[in-house]
């Protein structure tokens, strides 16, 4: 499957009926989307000065590229997410891929117009090289043996992916929280690669609260007797669906938690049981457990600590010296009720990019969903985004 | 011990030096504390409709009771307080009781004119009837056979030990967190048994962001094998530890982390090692794993509970009904930086009491201390206290 470009075709973008006579959403219909990897020997050399060696990337197109190859977006996946950005693989998958909201004829990333992939990043466990595969030398899954990762190593892995599939300039790069990180790594580290950014929900730095969070979901797992160091057989299912239950409330806000549970207790219980349970709790509960089914607690560790070790200003005298050498513009995007990752921490960076004298757009926006907001409120930031892509 | 007034002499406030030439707290001296403890056979009925008996009240006072009986002020402690309020039991104690600042001649809770109280809550593990207590029906550890118990059955259990002291109207009951919740319930539960009340750092409900803070801790603590639903030996370590680094992180602030620890990095560890810590992480596990030699985790996970079932408006139409009994004044506090019960909370109460016409009285105090602020911001509402102290 190495580097074939997507079988994906635009479609029009008149709903059709399917046999049942039920309007069916215009994307994707009966095509489906094959996900494709690329193989890189040579690997990278990490910040921590080791070399990953070789590195498999996994990914997944939409759209055409065009003649000129300058219609490419790159679209950054968070935390747990993956390649699989829109549409399915087949008709067996229940739901479309992560962000397909925007993906499609017509939507924000328009594949009428562009060329949108999505890479699995290093580290993680959908594929792209990470702590569940194959060590080479040793013939056996890396485990705690995989180095420590950084947001620019995964960005560096990708420079390699973009390169081999002869895109030389990005017409953007967008991603919200981890991903956002990425598309401002982007913009400091390969200034002549994209043509901009849009950044979501991100952080030029994880603050002490936010990596407290992070710390205690660690502890999670590392309590789990099951985890061994790292050496299972089965995922650790106690500590890891605890450790994402933690993360759950970081993504969601006091106002968003209000009208979705309230105090609500659950049904089956009495208040008066010592294990009764509020609905929020059940809730966390329920979502800690499926997330076990989907993600490794390596490759979850992994990525906690990219995150949390994240610094936009890393290696530079300050975060002037950093945002010095953005070329692309820059479109910012905070979220009012995003307590992980706080509207103040993005106002930070726009404000040393406008001192710059630094093409930079910003948008505040007014949302109870917290950190979450940047995969669902993009009604809201629709036409701003495509207006932004307009005229870069 | 038991009904014995406190051995406690007011001194001179004038510091003085101890051999070593250091000034030394001017409270306490050479004359110690004597924990008390009360028993009463018939217990109570909790809100849950079960019977606790019996049962036995620990508690410490400092100062004289009057001859009229009505200079007492009884301090309510947080989720794990205990009943040593100030001063020090022995020469041994290298730290004095938890809110020491405020008690003693010329302090806040000033013991040349007030007899100040302050009562271990049941549910607790520091010698009032809890988890870890002896049920009398089988000779055992309650464990999970104790009840589940409410902020209200911890001001029940109150009423009892105050009228035992002889004492039928308190000058002033006050706390902050939980012991803000129980001075509520005083207000409104017993109206005519207070002459005042000081709430700090309050809420009329936690919110369901606030309980699933709890439910991740408690999850902690189940998930740990070492448990053994509450029949264990010893403390189950890895699970209260996890669970106390949780609450902890609710306690402080984004702000105030920032200034204790801002990214620093541990300084044993390296950035690029898996298990490299930083230093919000390493204050975590320390405090954590601290905690598990001085509290029960059983007493952890009731007073949890007890905790997220608050209500103020609990068993009434409405929050206005409930307040609608409440005849004392109330002087409430709320801290900027506390997320865990934030000042909006405290401030929906002040709005209905000033609605229905109640002597409320309500300041809003700036500080970076997030929820801890009410211990630590004594010199910022000491005059305050004082003054409403003065005028009731």
């Amino acid at each position: 499957m190495r580097g074939v470009l997507s079988v994906f075709q635009p479609l029009s973008i008149v709903p059709e009926l399917t046999q049942q006579g039920v309007v069916k959403g215009f994307f994707m219909s009966e095509i489906y989307i094959t996900e494709q990897s690329k193989f890189f020997e040579s690997g990278i050399r990490l910040d921590s000065g080791r070399i990953l060696a070789p590195i498999t990337l996994v990914y997944e197109t939409y759209g055409q590229l065009n003649e000129s190859r300058n219609n490419a977006i790159l679209v950054e996946h968070a935390w747990t997410g993956d390649a699989h950005l829109a549409g399915k693989h087949s008709s067996a998958e229940t739901k479309p891929g992560w962000w397909d909201a925007i993906v499609g004829p017509g939507r924000i990333l328009d594949t009428d117009r562009y060329f949108i992939i999505c890479s699995n990043v290093i580290g993680s466990c959908f594929g792209s090289t990470g702590p569940t595969s194959s060590n080479p030398k040793t013939g056996k899954r890396y485990n705690l043996t995989f180095p420590v990762i950084t947001i620019r190593d995964m960005v560096r892995a990708q420079k390699l992916l973009i390169d081999s599939l002869g895109i030389s300039r990005l017409h953007s790069v967008m991603g919200g929280s981890m991903g956002g990180m990425q598309a401002l790594e982007w913009a400091i580290q390969y200034p002549d690669s994209i043509a901009s950014a849009i950044v979501l929900a991100a952080t030029p730095r994880p603050s002490p609260q936010a990596i407290s969070l992070n710390a205690v979901a660690r502890w999670a797992i590392y309590n789990d007797p099951t985890w061994r160091k790292g050496e299972y057989k089965h995922n650790p299912k106690d500590g890891l669906a605890l450790a994402r239950g933690i993360g759950h409330i970081t993504f969601l806000s006091d106002e968003s938690m209000n009208s979705k549970f309230g105090r609500r207790f659950s049904a089956r219980d009495g208040q008066f049981d010592f294990f009764g349970q509020f609905e929020v709790e059940r809730y966390l509960n329920y979502n800690g457990y499926n997330f076990v089914d989907r993600f490794d607690a390596n490759s979850f560790l992994y990525l906690a600590k990219s995150l949390d070790l994240y610094d936009v200003a890393g290696g530079y005298e300050s975060m002037a010296e950093a945002f010095g050498y953005v070329r692309a513009p820059i479109q910012f995007y905070s979220f009012s009720s995003d307590w992980l990752y706080p509207p103040y921490q993005t106002e930070e960076m726009v404000s040393c990019m406008k001192e710059l004298g630094k093409d930079v757009e910003y948008h505040l926006i007014t949302s109870a969903y917290g950190h979450d907001a940047f995969l669902l409120e993009h009604e809201t930031f629709a036409p701003l985004v495509r207006s932004f892509l307009g005229r870069v």
